[in-house]
């Protein structure tokens, strides 16, 4: 049986073995890869992302464990969680996590974690990041849960690659987090303000919902629509409604769960206003476009590679290092012949 | 006049409109560059890197200012600044930044400030800031401090471009936040704990020195081998040490400039030590080998782009949307006829 089928069998072990050929960006991988991929497109991505000590981690625990005992009347859901770490480039870090999470969710056959280290580029861990989506989605993985730490570029991948983002919040991170948090507020669906047991919860909200109001100013402006001042008041609003997601604002206490019920009925209302706007099937084919340019950049340089003498690369190489050649102009050079 | 050459002639305003020509990518901007590329490579490249709420930008303005006007006997150095903030790739922190540093240090004609918010890619940022980097080199100015916000890859990035590496921590930010910067110590050149007069200075400074002697066990074998017990204490222990580099860490309260003094020292040490090792030719070496890859991976983009036809195109994007072609069998599809 191939690698594929077994995962596609619900093989356990063969998951985890193609999980690891993925990060090591292995033939074998890829060509499983390529099996597996008319099987994706089912499962619904979530990711979160926060700066650390927002207590993500947690929150994200506590949300497969809903997925897996949820509200009486809802189905149980099969869960995945990847979390990455694109802040430790060099260390272990990773399998601390896998560690500190399995006493928590381990011997549920439906539940199936992974952490990853970054290695080598961020682009080839967002490349990973999506392969490995892209397997536990065929492997009938109804929820994947992608965690990232850290501010910056990955929370805009994950954004790029999540059907719903959520973006964690604390208590007493301090003034300059919150303003530099300003840019991911845009990315994010789903507000959460974690640890709201804490003091200065109330703060952290009200500085969240401030910003949103600048973030999203359509919000305000369907607000000044509601006082009738408006001439658009004569369409019907609740038209309006449906196209606009305004991201609401959740409290939690991940530590003991509170609030985690309510956070993953938020995220079937993101996902089904997803599903009634297009922006499902919009954020879908975004993704595979992002994809598909990251291995055609990836099968250029390997065809220019092949294409070039040893001998030629080598002495462009020093003419740049002599200042002789701009970098612009050794590129001309390098493709002169192709 | 060409612009490149009015850059060479010291002229301010086609400076700064080169910078912008080059944040926007302009053909007009690329062959400016191109231009000065062989008056670049003079410059000492010097990163400066941190959490939020450390206090980089004014440990930054404070060895701006101690360049400007050293200690006895030392010259006075032109400096540039190029502060980058990749965490915030929507808002325009940016101009703000502008602002504030402007009251700092304007008016001295021997100092230049440019700040800029990340514009669609990670890569893209790291390629403009390189390139800005070139043309501070070009127009004279022989010290470039490149400050970034945030934790994870573009820290890494930063050490590539530059040739000593920064890493700013202060007290009390929290343990985890310390733990996520295990990574990023592998990249420092130097340490510095700011704020040194808050309470828990010296806990900061003990956590990095702990975490030091993990990162670089190279130190403590050292310090094994002066015990005595090495058969390597033959060797001259003099060689040893100027082959290897232990990050030192400076303490500094960057709001009064108390230890900018002995930093800068430490900094022209660490640039000595490049010197003398061959690790300075290493770096750049380094630097303009990934900035030929990137602008390759460029070139190589929009050869193909010109070679394939709208119609095959969309064509394969629809079969890939509807799962009939994975991104890697899209990918030869595309390949398939260059």
């Amino acid at each position: 049986m191939t690698l594929a089928a077994s995962i596609l069998a619900n093989d356990r072990l063969a998951l985890s073995r193609l999980l690891t050929q993925i990060e090591n960006n292995t033939q074998e991988g890829r060509k499983a890869l390529d099996m597996l991929f008319p099987y994706t497109g089912r499962a619904a991505l979530i990711g979160v992302t926060g700066a650390p000590g927002t207590g993500k981690s947690s929150l994200v625990n506590h949300l497969a464990r809903y997925y897996r005992h949820p509200a009486e009347g809802e189905q149980a859901r099969r869960v995945a969680i990847v979390a990455v770490d694109p802040s430790s480039p060099f260390t272990g870090g990773a399998i601390l996590g896998d560690r500190i999470r399995m006493r928590d969710l381990s011997g549920d056959p439906g539940v199936f974690i992974r952490s990853m280290a970054s290695r080598g580029s961020l682009g080839g861990l967002a490349r990973a990041t999506s392969a490995m989506t892209q397997v536990f989605d065929a492997a009938n993985y109804e929820v994947i849960l992608i965690e990232t730490v850290g501010a910056g570029q990955a929370e805009v991948d994950i954004a790029r690659l999540a059907h719903t983002t959520i973006v964690v919040e604390a208590p007493g991170m301090g003034d300059e987090i919150q303003a530099i948090k300003a840019g991911i507020l845009e990315i994010a669906d789903i507000l959460v303000v974690n640890k709201a047991d804490r003091p200065g919860a109330e703060n952290t909200e009200r500085a969240l919902r401030s910003m949103l109001e600048i973030g999203h100013p359509r919000s305000s402006r369907h607000f000044q629509d509601n006082q009738g001042s408006s001439p658009n008041q004569m369409l019907p609003a609740s038209h309006d409604e449906q196209e606009m997601w305004i991201p609401p604002i959740q409290r939690t206490v991940s530590t003991e769960g509170t609030g985690v019920d309510k956070l993953a009925a938020l995220i079937d209302q993101h996902q089904e206003y997803l599903r009634r706007s297009g922006g499902w099937q919009q954020r879908e084919q975004a993704r595979l476009k992002v994809e598909l340019h990251a291995y055609l950049e990836e099968a250029l340089l390997s065809r220019w590679r092949a294409s070039i003498s040893e001998v030629l690369y080598q002495d462009t190489l020093q003419a740049l290092f002599e200042r002789k050649l701009s970098p612009q102009e050794a590129v001309e050079r390098l493709t002169a012949s192709i």
